[in-house]
């Protein structure tokens, strides 16, 4: 394998060719004065598919053009000063968060964002255009805003300072009660484990508990904390993570469409608005490990009555989801969750004793892998 | 300084020592067959006081009673089974969620509760109850669900393990671009430190910007992640390590009502509501770095105007809340913010360059904490 210095210098050069010859086109249009555009995929439901051996939801052949117009002339100059950014910022070594991005404007005169939603939009689109070369938002160093999850257990993390090349050793069963928390960028992370598993877990409670009384140790696993639908950082990580080290990954939510169909879907294939990204962040090797519909009856769990917005979720999840068309098994047991028409937390094996979660619950569980929901 | 174990074991007999006492009064009256009776504190802003020498917002001698009655019964059962609870809890070295807690309800019979709302109340009447002889909440065993902050800098952790008395050294140098997530009870940890101060972060993206370019490094401190107001475990995390290694702290935060009286004031004395917790959670000697109001102009920062909710929140600081009658200084910056009728974020700093927090606003702050607002 590579050194994590020269995967980065292979990917930077990727990233850099990619808006170079971009900006090329645009500036070879102009000299022969032509109007020039921008191309990005079309980003929504009707532009996706989902091929289950391919395992994530892949962005279509749609496209819409930006030509340059007197309309468009802002928005136009605002894409092009964002990829001279980004190109800036990988030959820096830095990042940007999307918010920095947006007070950096503020020096771009009259190309400046008046608000950060045209900020935003803006870097979706170059997101897009530049995922069809394989260049994710990350890779052009554009980091999300949000706080990462949590990691404990079997796994030492290796991470490569890109600017003196000095590794730190991350060795995640020496934290105590506390854990690894995942940085913004983690391109550069490297991995070394004798675990047999991954275990993505919804709460910070069960992850405490699973933490502080060293479930990843009986078991030989790595535990992470998504704390309800993960971050881009985190679903990222879990991906490298069981992709170079060739680990499953069991996810362990509430019982309800939102642990289903936003959490646990989410970080398998990834979700229809961010599609031209799944190929990045979806975990497609992952399989759900509970709380399933069926747990609710084996395990005799309290639960709450399904809400409004549950049903609607659900009924939408069966109706319009490729994912759920795809797989029977799982339309099978949304369907079974609609007619119970309860819901039930994870922390719910409570009921059984603090402790019965992993004395029982868990064990039975990874007995029978093969029987989780894909 | 006592090890960690035998802190633990002296809390934990004052912890049990109290409920006992508790159930023996109870017990007591019952056997003269008198109305049993249990009293807490009443929570809210009108049994507080604010003395800036004790340094937070004091829970004042306001008491309810709650005797047992016909109405009264499940909830006088329910309080009584909660904490047999904490005391199981406090003997097999365990630890519950308020959900966790919830679970466990449902094999109370007739006293289980319906709602985690039912529960959750009851659970702040113990935790102010016993708040009285200086046991937290956490000492009761029960703590929050929330995810922690992000540790990174000059800090080595000790983590004892209670039932082994191995201790974990946790060296918060070593994390690369990731950091220390800070576990959900941090009453076991201690600390070893060189660092000259304790610097609280709002936004996620600040933080992994500081930790990124190491400048805990540079200027030989520890770098705290709170994303947002920052949770119970956090705020302890804090106190805690303040205290020990006399280390002040500063907030770094976004110049707006929000950044100022949710964040920063709830870090340094607390809140209303939960004034019998203040003692614990507080962190007294916080004071404040910026964005204050006066930075929006010198620093000529991009803004955006206040929202409603913000104008409402600042007058009802500057009306209502001890803490700004309390410091001039506070009600004067809080007016000057409603006059300039502006907010800054702390990114807004990368108008000058994504660096420029770190090149130039923080070291001239940092060169005068005596001007810092208190």
């Amino acid at each position: 394998m590579k050194s994590p210095q020269a995967e980065k210098a292979r990917l930077d050069k990727i990233t850099v060719d990619a808006i170079t010859e971009a900006a090329r086109g645009i500036d070879a249009k102009i000299s022969r004065h032509a109007k020039p555009e921008v191309a990005f995929p079309v980003r929504s439901l009707s532009n996706v598919k989902y091929d289950p051996k391919k395992g994530y939801f892949e962005i279509g052949k749609g496209k819409s053009t930006r030509t340059l117009t007197v309309n468009t002339a802002k928005t136009f100059a605002q894409t092009l000063k964002m990829m001279a950014l980004s190109k800036e910022l990988v030959e820096t070594s830095d990042f940007a968060t999307k918010r920095d991005a947006y007070y950096q404007s503020k020096n771009w005169g009259d190309a400046r964002f008046d608000g950060q939603t045209e900020s935003d939009t803006v870097m979706d689109d170059i997101e897009a255009m530049f995922s069809i070369h394989g260049v994710s938002r990350e890779q052009l160093r554009y980091i999300p805003d949000e706080h990462g999850g949590a990691v404990a257990g079997e796994l030492i993390v290796h991470d490569t300072d890109l600017e003196t090349g000095k590794v730190e050793r991350i060795d995640c069963t020496k934290f105590g009660s506390g854990a690894y928390s995942i940085p913004s960028l983690v391109e550069h992370l490297t991995f070394e484990t004798d675990a047999k598993f991954i275990l993505c877990i919804e709460t910070g409670g069960m992850f405490q508990r699973l933490q502080s009384h060293k479930f990843w140790q009986k078991s030989h696993c790595i535990l992470i904390s998504m704390a309800g639908v993960p971050t881009r950082a985190t679903r990222r990580f879990v991906r490298r993570l069981s992709d170079q080290c060739k680990l499953p990954v069991y996810a362990f939510v509430d019982c309800d469409p939102y642990g289903i169909s936003n959490i646990y879907r989410t970080l398998k294939v990834g979700s229809g608005n961010a599609a031209h990204i799944n190929r990045f962040f979806c975990v497609p090797q992952a399989s759900f490990l509970g709380v399933t519909p069926q747990d609710i009856v084996d395990y005799k769990l309290p639960t709450h009555p399904l809400k409004d917005v549950d049903v609607k979720r659900a009924r939408d999840a069966l109706k319009n989801d490729p994912f759920f068309k795809v797989h029977p098994g799982w339309a099978k047991a949304v369907s079974r969750l609609l007619e119970l028409g309860v819901r039930a937390e994870q922390q719910a094996l409570a009921r059984w004793g603090l402790n019965y979660v992993i004395d029982e619950y868990l064990p039975r569980k990874l007995k029978a892998t093969a029987k989780f929901l894909p």
